[in-house]
């Protein structure tokens, strides 16, 4: 049974209070350094500072909350989120994982309760990657990760990273002096809606985060021969369009029935000539798969490079294969596991181990000190879309989990 | 045997020559209304004159060259095609058919041979339609065939086709002066290249044309669930692109092996959001059939349908079909067809029956009059493209039978 219990009417009002900054008819628009962004991290700021917390901004625009612990030395444990949200995304992605971070140390403090351990809250900056084109801007600074692309990009409408920082509290030129030593913290917490639809079907309230999947992007351009559509036989044809079907076909197969990586999806396509009248000459396709296990992602690439030469021999056209990008997967240590699976025992929940579909400002943070992620379900599975929604209790239970991980934690490490 | 022979060199050369307008080294740019065009034009007026032709110029910009009769009061036999290439285009597709009429001409009036019949070489304007995406826009005017939408259009850059006809010698406003009655016309006759692979590859000279195939075009919209590419499971997807895949090669399979009509292809597509990790929430494809019989037509419908619905079925998808144009098959006179084997026979020269997949100006002018065509081999079958090529051989050739099939109709109509 928990020790003691979140407030679960506040938390859900502060989600509601922080989803009508950008909120439109089409869903949050709540961009990174967008003024709907900066009246977010404010109203986050202020709900910090009434829980206890010393607020600050770091050269990456990370808004880091800390409330002391009271063992002197001792490295901080964290929690947080992002409250960055794509266009037209929901309520619950990031947000969630930021107000129940507040939401746990305001129960802490209401309930005089002195952790071990210092406690932090913390908000990412442009986690999604809308502004910029460069995701999880934020943790990857704290966790040095910066790249030399990073360095001062400027967005779709010429406007430098350097000035859209400056907005929001940070000094981007002294970005590198936001990483973190990794005896500064003692582990990382992020509680997340799930995204997919695996607790939301099953009836699960909690999912234990096994580890954030590894992700493979390819393009292959088919190249076929453009001729008339009205006069070239069918048997004289090498249609681009016929060839890139197939292989549609085949690495959806490789997910849906062979089983060789968790998911796999051509998400865009491109014809040339693209006219009705023309047999298409060319295709463009762009792909991914995942899986947790990195080992599936390189059998991925040998199934597409197999159903692409198989295509080719059959159609007598030509595949480029472009090899995109690598992300590598991000395993979730058992212990860790164990403990948010305790943390979901003691709150008397029940749960089930869910991997996790979506990149997270945990995956960086990941690479500086112990990290763990719990799930709450996402009503049909849907996410980054206005409809995105998890109940008042979802978010309440989560949240309550999360508490009951930081106190395990706090006792533990 | 023939009895007298066209000039052979002399038809090369005035390929050759008129090649020169509008040559690129992407290919002829030889568009309607284009300076290429319009020297191009002058160039065939000259050559019209040469060959002892009154020639003028109709409302709709055709260029009408005329050789009298001997016997009065006969309607015209006509010959002819266009000028006009589309971008990027070949040097054969319409240049023969104009060239070897002029040809003819000349062959007839170098041998001082009368024939009961005016003898007219037609050129057509915009047959192909690349100015003001209208096609046809002479023979259809020739043959009163004008829609209240050619009225006077606008073309991409904003000027009217009234004045573009002005730079031509026509006069839009009114075109439809250009209409010919039914008597005035014996017969048209229309020598092209075959814009597929059919003779080539038989090594046939002369392809006896059966008909021009009627067109139906239609757009297909797969309404799939847009959702995250990561997070999403395999069994929980509705992917429009796996969809709009399926039926891709199920339209491709109606003619390659079901034959349920001569050709079908899906020439266009268009995929949302069209982004590499996001499961395509609509597609839309763009996609025709040709067949000289309309049922044919309506049994590849029906068959489009029938594949949609079950698809729809499988993979809990949407489908809306939107039925663009079927465009009438312009069958051709079993007379007319034995009329251009009986001159391909006596220039010596092996022939098949071929249909035309391609539209030409003489769909437009069947309405009138009696039509025949007939093709000389395209290398590959490449048409449209700027390695589009008919051998010097097969463009004398096909002029021989032209002018066979002049003096045979002159004896018999």
């Amino acid at each position: 049974m928990p020790r003691i219990r979140i407030d679960a009417a506040r938390l859900n009002r502060s989600l509601d209070e922080l989803g009508r900054f950008g909120e439109t008819p089409e869903g949050m628009q709540r961009i990174a350094f967008s003024p709907a962004d900066i009246q977010g991290r404010e109203y986050t700021i202020g709900l910090m500072r009434q829980a206890g917390m010393e607020v600050r901004i770091d050269p990456a625009g990370n808004i880091i909350g800390r409330r002391p612990g009271s063992e002197p030395g001792l490295p901080a444990i964290a929690m947080g989120s992002h409250t960055d949200t794509v266009p037209s995304g929901g309520k619950y992605d990031g947000a969630l994982g930021v107000m129940g971070a507040v939401e746990c140390v305001q129960t802490l403090t209401d309930s005089n309760i002195a952790l071990r351990h210092p406690v932090e809250a913390l908000v990412f900056t442009n986690e999604e990657g809308t502004s910029f084109h460069r995701w999880l801007i934020g943790s990857r600074a704290m966790a040095g990760l910066l790249e030399a692309e990073d360095r001062d990009p400027v967005d779709d409408v010429g406007v430098t990273l350097t000035t859209r920082m400056a907005d929001i509290g940070g000094d981007w030129p002294r970005a590198a002096e936001a990483t973190r030593r990794t005896d500064e913290l003692a582990a990382y917490f992020e509680l997340h809606i799930e995204q997919g639809p695996t607790l939301h079907q099953s009836g699960t309230p909690i999912g234990v985060v096994t580890g954030i999947t590894g992700r493979a992007t390819f393009e292959v351009e088919i190249i076929g021969t453009a001729n008339h559509a009205g006069t070239t036989p069918m048997t004289h044809r090498h249609d681009a369009m016929v060839s890139a079907s197939k292989l549609v076909l085949a690495i959806n197969k490789m997910a849906a029935d062979l089983e060789i990586c968790r998911v796999s999806t051509v998400g865009s396509i491109e014809a040339h000539p693209n006219a009705v009248n023309v047999i298409p000459g060319t295709v463009k396709i762009g792909l991914e798969f995942r899986d947790l296990s990195m080992d599936a992602l390189a059998a991925g690439e040998k199934e597409l490079r197999r159903a692409a030469a198989q295509i080719c021999q059959e159609d007598g056209v030509r595949m480029e294969i472009y090899r995109h990008r690598f992300t590598n997967s991000v395993p979730i240590e058992n212990e860790m596991q164990d403990l948010v699976e305790a943390a979901s025992n003691q709150a008397g929940l029940a749960n089930m181990r869910v991997p996790s579909g979506a990149g997270h400002d945990a995956q960086a943070i990941a690479t500086i000190t112990k990290m763990a992620m719990l799930f709450v379900p996402s009503t049909d599975g849907i996410s980054h879309a206005p409809q995105e929604y998890s109940t008042p209790e979802d978010c309440a239970n989560g949240t309550q989990v999360l508490l009951e991980l930081l106190m395990l934690a706090d006792d533990r490490l």
